[in-house]
Parts: C-alpha cells; structure tokens; sequence
C-alpha cells in the first residue's frame, strides 16, 4: 500500500468534479467546454495508470466535440445545459466512434461503429464522449482492470466499475452505467458517488433489451448532474420499446423531505459488519431527529411482507438474468470458447439447467414481490437502505488453485430488491467506513424517478455524513 | 403468363404438406425423415427456380440432420413429434450455420453464426432446419424475389414472403415467420396457410426484441403441425424476457365450436373489393348457419367502441415501430448508405420527425385499444376477421420513373388489429377469390392461443371453404 494507491475517503471534505456550476461560466466566457476536458484529461493523465477506469479514450474527438461546444456556448446556443459534459460510457453500450468490447474477451476488438440509442441523444445534447469505461464482463461478475480510486487494493464495484472509478476519482462529472442486479447503485456505494438507477424501461437501451430487469443510469458528482444527464437522454430518445420512459421536470427536482421512510432491511443486513451497521443506524438518527418518521418491518405487517417476498431476491434475480441471457452466452461460448471466463461459463450451466416452468415460477415470484412492494406505495414517502454491504472488499485478483470468489465485484444482496421491483434508485454518498465510501439509497414505487431525486436532494443537504473508523 | 408459372387455387382441392401423418409412418418405418426431405428437395427444385422462395438453402446439413432423425425414428426416440420436419427460417432470424441478410443490401453475406432461440430449441427438438425463407427488407414493405406459388405475376405478400410461399407449394410442410404488423397472417391469407401470431411475447424472440409489437409466429399446411412447431418451441424456448410464454397443450388442442363471434371489420372494410366482401359473407353466412351467434358493430355497443379503437390501427402500429427502430436503422444508413432501400428511409425519416411525446401519445392510444378489446372478452368466444384485403396483387417491381408503391406487400390493414392488441391470432385458408387464397382469421383474448387454435380447427373441420369466382 503506496500513497500513490491509497488517497482514502472521507465524505465531509470530499469534493466531487461538477458540470452544471462550471456551465454556468461557459456562458460569461470565464470558463469553457474545452477547459474543462482538458482538466479531466489532466486528471485522467494522474489517476488512470492506477485506477483504469477506461477501455477506451477518445481525446481527439473528445477535444473536437468539446470545441464545437465551446463554440456553442460562446454563441449563447448550447444544445442542452450538458452541452460540453466530458461521459464516459459503459463498455456494454456500443459507440460508433469506439470500440465495444464488453469486458470480454470474445469481443477483443468488436467495433460495431453504431450509437447505443442513449449514446446517441448524449450527443444530441452535445455531450462530449470521452471514453467507454470499464465493465465486468458481460456486465456479470468477472472483474475488469478497474481499482478503487479511494484505495487500489479494493474494488470499485461492478459491473458499472470503469464509469463508478472514473466519476469518483473526479475524470469525469458523470458517465452512464447499467444495472440488472446491482451494477450501478452498488459501484456508486462502494466509490462514493450519487447514481440513478431509473424505473425499468427508463432510458431506451436500444439494442440491448434482451433482460427484462435491466436498466441504464447514470452516475455523477452531484445529483444536479445525476438528474441532468438522464433526463436530457430520456427527453430525446425516450424509454424501452412499450414504456412510458423516464418522465419529470427539465432541471434537477426540487428538494422535498420526506414525511416517512420505510428501512428495508433486504437479505443484507443479517451479513453486514458492525461498522456498517452502526453507521446506517448513526444516519437514520439524524434523519428521525428531522422529524422523519421511520417504519420497520417489525412495526408494520405490510412492510414485513416485502421483507418475506424480497428475502429471496438474490436467486430469484440471478436465475431470471441467467435465463435471459442464455441464448446469447451459449451463442458466444460455442464461437469462442476459450474467450469467456469460467464465471461466465458457470452462470451459462445454471441457466441451462432450467426450464421454462422454472422461468415461469420465478417471474411469479418477481410479480409477488412487485405487488407486495405496491402495497406499501402509501405507507411512506420512499424506502431507505444501503447501497452496498459496507466498504468494498480487497480485491487483489484470482489466484491460481483456488476456487473462484463467487463475488469479486461485490454483493449486489442490497441492489437485488430495486431491480426486482422495477423500482427507481437513487444512490447517495452518506456515510464512510474505514475510510471508505458506503452509499446509502432510497428508492420508489414505478415512476417516481423525479420523486426519489428530490427525495435524495433532500437528504444530502440536510443529513450530515457519517464517518465510523 | 405461362402454365409454369400460374397454378391457381382451389381450397376445396388444394393439398398441403403435411408432417404430422407422415410421422405416424416413421415409426413403422414405412416412411423416414430422410425421404420426406427428399420429396421437400424435389419439390424445391421443381418450384424454387420461379417461387424463390429460399435466401438461403442447405441441403447438406439438412440431409445429415434429416438422417441423424432418421435414425432416432427408427430407434423408437424421436425428441418430439416434429423432429425430422423440414422447416425454413425466415432471414430475420439469425441461425449458426446459414447467413442472416434480412433482405438487406447492408446485410450481404452477415453470417453471424449464433442461432435465434427459437432457431435453437427447433434443433432441440429434432428439426431439420432447411433453409433461410425470404424477407421483405428488414422485415418492412420493401419486398424480396418471392412469387405467389399460385400466379408468379402476384405477391405472396411480406414480410415473411418465402416462408408463406415456401408452405404453400408444397416445399416445407411448416417454416418461421414473424409479424410486426401483418408478415405473418397476410401471407398466410394470401397463400393459403395456416398460420399462427402467438400472443406478444408467446415466443422467445432472443436477440431480436426491440420492438414492442413483434412475434416469432408458424406457416403451416395444417393446424396441426402449426400447433406442434410453437409447442415444441415455446416448451424448450419459453417467451420473450418477462413474459409468460406460449402455453397449451402438447399436442394440437381438439376442435372447439365457438358460441359466438365478433365479427370485426377494421379498417379494411370500407377499402375491399366486392368478391373479397361476397367470400367472406358466404363464411359468415355457413358460421351463422352452423348455430354461432354473430355479433357486429351495430348490434353492440362494446364491439363499436373497439373497432373506433382499431379505427387507425395503421397509422399508430407504423408509427410506434418505426420510433422503435429508428436507432437501428439510423445506425445502419449512417453505415451503409447505399444498402438500404428508398423505402426504409423513408420509414426513417418519419420515425426521426417523431418526438418522444409523439411515442407516448401513440403507447397510449394502443392501450385504449386493449382496454376496448378486454372490454369485449365476455361478449363472445373470438374475434373473426379477414386475414388479407383480398386476393394477392399483381406485382411487377418498382418501375423507374414511377413513385414508389407504398405497400408492394400487400396492405396489412386486416392484421394491425390483432398486433396492437396482443392478441393470439390464427389464418385459416376458407376462401378463394379468382383462383387466389384469401385468408380467414380467428383472433381472442392475450394468451388465449390454444383456444384460438382449437377455434379454428373447428372452423376448418366445419366450414366448406368458399370459391369466388
């Protein structure tokens, strides 16, 4: 441990990168697009030897989208108020001016030279795509090169884990994630930033709708930026096929504090250390002292129903993905059979041990605990719990002759719930343990994506962060 | 027009391939999938050279396959009651060992090498999987070389033009089609198919599910091995990700006589000919005689709410996949400029003048149609309507100089209906008109697909098919 590779993280003095308060300079001409990529790329230059958030960087047509916004903003025409915002991009979104390898090695190479529907209305409001970030494997389990920017031995999560890294290590303000169980909320945990796991079939995902739980969000410094991003994709290429899309106001929602909150408890915390759990405990203090009501399961029958119909949601998620994903998988490991880890391989037999009766029971079981989570819409105002299982683990990679760790991106067990529901999640940097992050996060019934950010914006202005040693 | 290329139609006469009978003899050994292939093969030879029904044939595999069949026949462990059943793919669908082009210009020599799920679970059950059928351009209105096996001057309608023609001379008894808005049924209704539109979502569409308003669907020359092919699929494949999938009985359901039908004219009526509406009255006119009730928009409040509902089913079917599509076809004209057809930019065009409003406004107004058609479930036991307006049109090709043709496939105005509504349809071939098929359909309530099927057996068991002169 170096003091190259550990800077560690306290979220009372961490200071996150931000767009929408440098934008408001691009108009007086004070600051500009291109200034402000030329500081990420500075920063990128520092951090990225250790932390590899990216796959791929495209500085030269990043520094060209990045002047023509300059020229924008300098005419007084900016497309968008993210007109000039340096993404990055997950590596499972295919981008027609990069690569798109999937974290895989079976795509070494793969160039489809086609925009992901979001990718393309990023650029409708004249985004600057600096670079696709790494992802775990096919968006599962196998880690990428990523590190933890707060410390390099842990990992930064998955499998969002290059556009977690890069947003927290302050390269970009925001870069888009996707999340099936709990790819985006979990790495937002684990490196401290505010993230947006919409309503399923939020943001269009264009070519990639094969899941029917999974979502693209976004990450970023700030929820100014978090609401911003999505919305400007949302507005121009709507949702997935059949849905509503993501809906709510033109700039970030307005703070509202909640009247009560559900505390979920999830299959998560009977595993949790005690650090975690004292400090989530020290957050709800403060959030019942403002004059929050809180509700538990044990307090509430309806609430400990979801408990009971989400108290499997772990097996239930990862049995439905498998599912849905084993045409594909099978398709690539017959084509390259030497080009996918024996994680993939291992997900891929369970998923071709089911049936379709399995499928169908599992669906049921997923509408069960849809319907239970229903049932509270008017208990509360929103459901609060962690983002991830404490602080991220160390990760220093497999090591030959021993099994493999069946999680080295982390447990999803606190992000299985939001994914099963269909439910929005707003991740927020509330707490640190042992000096790194822990997320917590609220989430809402379908729908109520606007609502949860305006919950979130609430409580990070008014809850202090919790520090526990 | 010559004898080789003008057969005419008589359904009183016309025989269709069959499988399922010339299963019963493989067992005896009196027959083999080896020489059902064979007599497929001398039938394609024999008609292909005018009815280019085929993208792409494979006659080697196919014959292996057929014998590996064989051989389990005659060992008395056939995997399913289809297994040895020649049956084509349309080019839609992508399969490991033939090209996938999609009728596209774009799409010359794709050879992905993945196989479709429904691809897969065919194979699973012992298919022979004989050739690629031809597509209209990715699966819109842009028509490929097939001819109508029954006048080579007319089309055999689309998109899923070679798997219906394929059928109906006699090349395969069953093939792939899929149906967005009418590829399934309208070829069907013009060359004398049976044909099954599953439910939305009865049939796993695997890498193909962007669109909201798409299945995976079968071309028959009986119902029989209609129902077999999408069992057979729908146990090893299931649905589309989220949805239940096709369920019923493992073999073809028995023949159920209906008590009553809602006859429906969408907006087809008004626009048909008057032997079309004379066919298709000398149905209703045998149905009534048969002791089912008939029940019109005039006669019922309920039935005149859903077909103001359907009233511009095209407009809303063509526009809410168009915006669906817009980003693969965006991506594939920026790719391929010249590889795509006049006609799908033009698609594209109005897809790219849509606002995600526009979207919305369109899922709505879909809703309200199945609302309506929810509203009419307990009024009657299915919906009756044409399956085509009217006989096949003469189709020459564009001609230069001239405006485009805008539906050179047919109109799919009979079809937009059961599509928005997600409903279960069957094409039954009761009619003809001027020596040409003109389908019939039956179409019920969401995943009411064996009941449809066992509707329309008994329709086929009971109705004298009608001749026009």
């Amino acid at each position: 441990m170096t003091q190259a590779t550990t800077t560690g993280y306290d979220p009372r003095t961490y200071e996150p990168l931000t767009f929408h308060d440098a934008a408001r300079r691009f108009s007086t001409g004070d600051d500009t697009p291109r200034d402000f990529l030329e500081r990420c790329l500075a920063t990128i230059a520092e951090r990225e030897p250790v932390v590899q958030a990216f796959a791929h960087l495209n500085r030269d047509l990043a520094r060209a989208a990045a002047d023509a916004s300059s020229a924008r903003w300098a005419a007084g025409e900016p497309l968008s108020p993210i007109d000039g915002m340096p993404v990055g991009i997950k590596d499972l979104l295919e981008t027609k001016d990069m690569p798109t390898e999937y974290g895989c090695e079976a795509f070494r190479g793969n160039f489809p030279r086609r925009d992901n529907a979001a990718v393309w209305a990023l650029r409708q409001a004249g985004a600057v795509i600096l670079g696709k970030t790494v992802t775990a494997e096919l968006g599962g389990s196998h880690p990428g090169p990523t590190t933890n920017p707060f410390d390099a031995r842990r990992s930064p999560g998955g499998s969002s884990s290059g556009t977690a890294a890069a947003v927290a290590a302050r390269m970009l303000p925001a870069g888009l994630g996707t999340q099936v169980g709990g790819s985006i909320i979990r790495p937002a945990g684990y490196c401290g930033n505010v993230a947006l796991k919409p309503t399923q079939g939020g943001i269009n995902r264009g070519e990639r709708q094969v899941t029917s739980m999974s979502t693209h969000g976004v990450h970023a410094g700030c929820i100014e930026d978090m609401w911003q991003v999505a919305i400007e994709i949302a507005r121009r290429a709507g949702g997935d096929r059949g849905a509503q899309g993501l809906e709510g106001p033109s700039t970030t929602p307005e703070p509202v504090k909640p009247e009560r909150l559900i505390v979920l408890e999830t299959q998560g915390w009977a595993e949790l250390d005690d650090a975690s759990k004292e400090g989530f405990s020290a957050v709800l203090d403060q959030v019942r002292a403002l004059g929050i009501e809180l509700l538990h399961r044990r307090e509430d029958p309806l609430v400990e129903t979801l408990e009971g119909a989400i108290g499997n949601a772990r097996d239930v998620c990862n049995a439905i993905t498998g599912w849905e994903n084993r045409w594909l998988t099978r398709n690539l490991v017959d084509q390259h059979p030497d080009g996918v880890s024996e994680r993939a391989k291992a997900v891929l037999d369970a998923a071709e041990a089911m049936t379709v009766d399995d499928y169908r029971a599992l669906l049921f079981a997923r509408e069960v605990a849809q319907e239970a989570h229903a049932a509270v819409a008017e208990s509360a105002d929103a459901i609060i719990t962690l983002s991830c299982p404490g602080p991220a683990h160390v990760w220093l990679g497999d090591e030959p002759g021993v099994p493999l760790h069946p999680r080295p991106t982390g447990d999803p067990v606190f992000n299985f719930p939001s994914s099963m529901l269909f439910a929005p999640a707003v991740g927020m940097p509330l707490m640190s343990v042992a000096g790194m992050p822990v997320g917590v996060q609220v989430f809402g019934q379908p729908h109520e994506d606007a609502e949860m950010t305006a919950t979130a914006r609430w409580l990070l202005g008014a809850v202090e962060p919790v520090v526990v040693d």
